[in-house]
């Protein structure tokens, strides 16, 4: 039997952590939410390619995690995307069951450390002179100015997908 | 003035890796879209939190780096859940244009490593009685066995103009 490794093409252009893996989020390829987050070596990505499952590595367990082999709760791949510096996976997967090994959806669900803002039309996004940022708490070392530059360009802001970019 | 800090109880929920750091995924709240990944740590966190505009921690740079604030590509905090075991954060926030430094709306933009699985009509999960999981050759660690039923749905694949793995 012959062993299959990663592509070259992909090999080359994963950035991996100093343990040789990088992040993999995995999101529901129909609706949209966020599953969970974990890791992937080349080995893993490679038997997610070539399998279409999605398996990780397990960084507690060290060792393969092909999802849904205990659970059930088996991940089957759409897609995946690497992101612009190559340190993240996006899976796009078609998930049976609840993703967290707690039982719930998705692994961040019912965990919110926030309440979500006011409205869901968009209020959040100030539509004055006076975003949350630009109080004199918020404007830290960091970033003393810029919440009063960005008030001015937010407001005239119309097709910022094709804005100046640093 | 005073110094405010990461709400303890918060603080004490995350499991930071080696550097002190949490990954955190953003999401555009209303389309769902995975924009990108970055770090955080309490800091960045807390500036988050309290200002509502999405600070991360610089990795390369080694500093804070409040979103949009060279680009003008802002996000604003809408949420912010952490997941089950305490490493991930997913933020629900409104981002004004690209939020990826290329000037893509997101960072996985045209940069993906497969093909989209064929149809959206969830015809890459096995729609038979049989789920993967289930099979005892699926329990092993190298799932030989299901590489097979992958590249039927590969075979089936459209949309090849996604095809070309770089």
């Amino acid at each position: 039997m012959t062993v299959s490794s990663l592509d070259p093409g992909i090999a080359a252009r994963l950035k991996r952590d100093p343990d040789g893996l990088v992040a993999a989020i995995a999101q529901q390829y129909d609706t949209g939410e966020v599953l969970m987050l974990a890791w992937m070596d080349d080995e893993a990505l490679r038997r997610t390619l070539d399998t279409g499952r999605v398996t990780y590595w397990s960084r507690s367990r060290r060792e393969y995690w092909t999802k849904g082999d205990t659970s059930g709760h088996v991940q089957y791949l759409r897609s995946v995307a690497l992101d612009c510096d190559g340190d993240a996976l996006l899976l796009r997967v078609d998930q049976v069951g609840a993703a967290c090994h707690t039982g719930t959806r998705t692994c961040f669900d019912g965990r919110e450390l926030t309440p979500p803002a006011a409205g869901s039309d968009g209020s959040a996004r100030p539509a004055t002179a006076e975003p949350a940022s630009a109080s004199p708490e918020a404007a830290t070392r960091d970033t003393p100015t810029h919440g009063t530059v960005y008030d001015q360009a937010a407001a005239e802001r119309t097709d910022p997908a094709e804005g100046s970019i640093r």
